[in-house]
């Protein structure tokens, strides 16, 4: 219905042929727009991930967790089981934060249990100058076709969520050379050096701008940006050194696309004491970490942005009837209205059971239609 | 003066001849209890530790980490390294959080590298049965021992903070068997079998207020409670399995002694949404960590509590320069007006220089006497 109107990107008519599809489940789209729903829609961060049996064969075949990344085809599978498998409402594309960072040239590995890593890290403002700005439709190509393939599969069914890390997070790892506890190297830099992570940060703000809006354009119906890191910031130094580069991303992005908003989503993990200036960059959702009761996050700021979340995620090693009952207890704290999508306050980790995960999933489900007036349709 | 007069601590008078010294800088004391100071004092978390030397040499002679804990000898040497080469205003006692459970009979070692690990973890209402009560006067009598040796050599040069962990913090290490990052096994618990997780941090939390009160009958003259891990809870979580818990070792801490209020200060790390209810437990002193500006920190809770922090450790990466323009900065926040013991928003990290800990030492000691009034000395 809302996505079948006339197609409105005329630069694609014949490559992209199914952007035409309707939606039969928009539940997760109206609710980021806080129109009224007649449940609350449901996804989990990391939803395509090795909790899932199918998602391991998946990585088996692709070899390392790179090639699964590269292989469209294979991404496109890892992103639909979680719809077939655990019945979510929203896909989001099975990718990973660090590609940008691989197509500006910088050598990735991910060697066995250690995550990933960047033999060769950003240290210096020569580093910072050298890195070349990607064009997304090139150098991240197989991230536009796994977006084609995915949404041909899913028919529809439920709309495809793309994403990006934000400057300040994909920059740590950039900086630091992988993960990191103290972030003492880039918070050097930061403190020693601001001009340079500026210039670094600028760089990438406009080079996930541009990724956004290729995947935008490529078919992913919402995009979110994920700041894991930006909780291990000052207040000043995260509006500075993060907030403001999300900013950057947000004021370029394409807003609309196939006839229908596309909602932006801001994440910051440990950013639940600057839930306000989050809501003021114009994104349409803030998601939520566990952190915060999400009465109080309505309180704040669900006068202007939907919420998404915010289940700890150490919910789902509960049993199936404790886990309905903090869904419950979370449905009845956001309560009657509309705007809330559900999601855990972080991804979903490795050894959840499956039956758990489904049993989350299927409570949000039943639970849910209570809290909401007869939606929109007839 | 404050600490000369007439004993009042009538059951020690011979084996505890050192607390009858005066405290020559008693600015932390007075500090904590939101008296007037002539400047603001300050110290680290973790200070006595990996980033100096002195202390590396110390722990090589001890062997392994625990042997270190164990030996009153060269805890106390451990315990005065700060006051000496770094000029800090408190001593805290070196010491571990993990000698409780110790000594509660759990297995524990540091293997190089790994951090701590309980091979044997407790899992169920039996094994928290079985665990013995402990008495600190036998069972941690070498830390009892360490204190008398610290107060005898400081000599009343600064006064000593004692510590312990808090009960869920201590309890995440009891049931995961070690350091978590998602707490996945210790939350199963709280979700699945609370009833073991309280019945857990009871015993915690009397073992611990035991302990403190040990602590404050050996001699030191403020306790600090480490809850390093309430951070990761739900606001409900929070209060039901870290904060009550707190509250009930705060209720039965000896709050007087050497004619003298001992400060209680509470610290939970991730903790900032909480203040209000952190200040309401009746400690004197609530430790901020960076991630809030201590001017909202002040607005809230300043008319009941003292606050501690709350620089960014990883500042000290930074140039001394900008460590002074840091500190600079953090005391204008503060504004005029006592009540603020400056420190680190959580431990100093191993790789830190020390000439750095020694210009941010520096930097409080010259930059705050601007923000004080003449102080209560004639």
């Amino acid at each position: 219905m809302r996505a079948a109107l006339a197609h409105p990107c005329t630069h694609f008519p014949l490559e992209y042929p199914y952007l035409m599809t309707p939606l039969t489940n928009d539940l997760f789209l109206r609710a980021c727009l806080r129109q009224p729903v007649e449940r609350t829609p449901v996804w989990m961060m990391r939803q395509a991930g090795r909790y899932l049996p199918e998602y391991r064969a998946t990585r088996a075949k692709a070899g390392d967790f790179l090639s699964l990344c590269k292989n469209p085809d294979l991404a496109c599978e890892a992103t639909l089981q979680p719809v077939d498998l655990v019945g979510v409402d929203a896909a989001i594309l099975f990718s990973d934060i660090l590609v940008i960072p691989e197509a500006m040239g910088m050598e990735l590995t991910f060697l066995h249990g250690e995550g990933p890593k960047f033999p060769v890290p950003i240290r210096t403002t020569a580093d910072v100058i050298a890195l070349p700005v990607p064009d997304p439709m090139v150098e991240l190509k197989y991230v536009m076709d796994a977006i084609a393939l995915v949404r041909k599969n899913l028919a529809g069914r439920v709309p495809l969520i793309g994403f990006s890390g934000s400057p300040w997070t994909l920059a740590t790892y950039m900086v630091e050379g992988g993960g990191s506890k103290s972030f003492s190297v880039i918070k050097k830099m930061l403190f020693d050096n601001p001009q340079a992570l500026h210039q670094l940060l600028g760089k990438l703000a406009d080079a996930v701008a541009a990724y956004l809006n290729a995947q935008i354009a490529s078919g992913v119906q919402a995009v979110q940006i994920f700041d894991t890191w930006g909780g291990v910031l000052t207040t000043r130094d995260y509006s500075e050194f993060s907030l403001d580069y999300m900013q950057r991303i947000i004021d370029q992005l394409t807003r609309e696309h196939e006839g229908r908003k596309v909602p932006v989503i801001l994440y910051t993990k440990g950013g639940m004491g600057w839930l306000e200036q989050i809501a003021a960059t114009g994104c349409d959702v803030v998601g939520l970490d566990w952190s915060i009761d999400i009465d109080q996050a309505k309180a704040r700021i669900g006068n202007k942005v939907a919420l998404q979340g915010n289940m700890d995620p150490a919910m789902l090693y509960a049993t199936p009837d404790r886990i309905r009952a903090e869904v419950r207890d979370i449905l009845t704290r956001f309560g009657s209205g509309d705007g809330h999508i559900f999601n855990l306050g972080h991804g979903i980790t490795p050894d959840v059971p499956v039956d758990h995960a489904r049993a989350f999933i299927q409570a949000v489900k039943e639970e849910s239609p209570a809290f909401h007036q007869q939606g929109s349709l007839p």
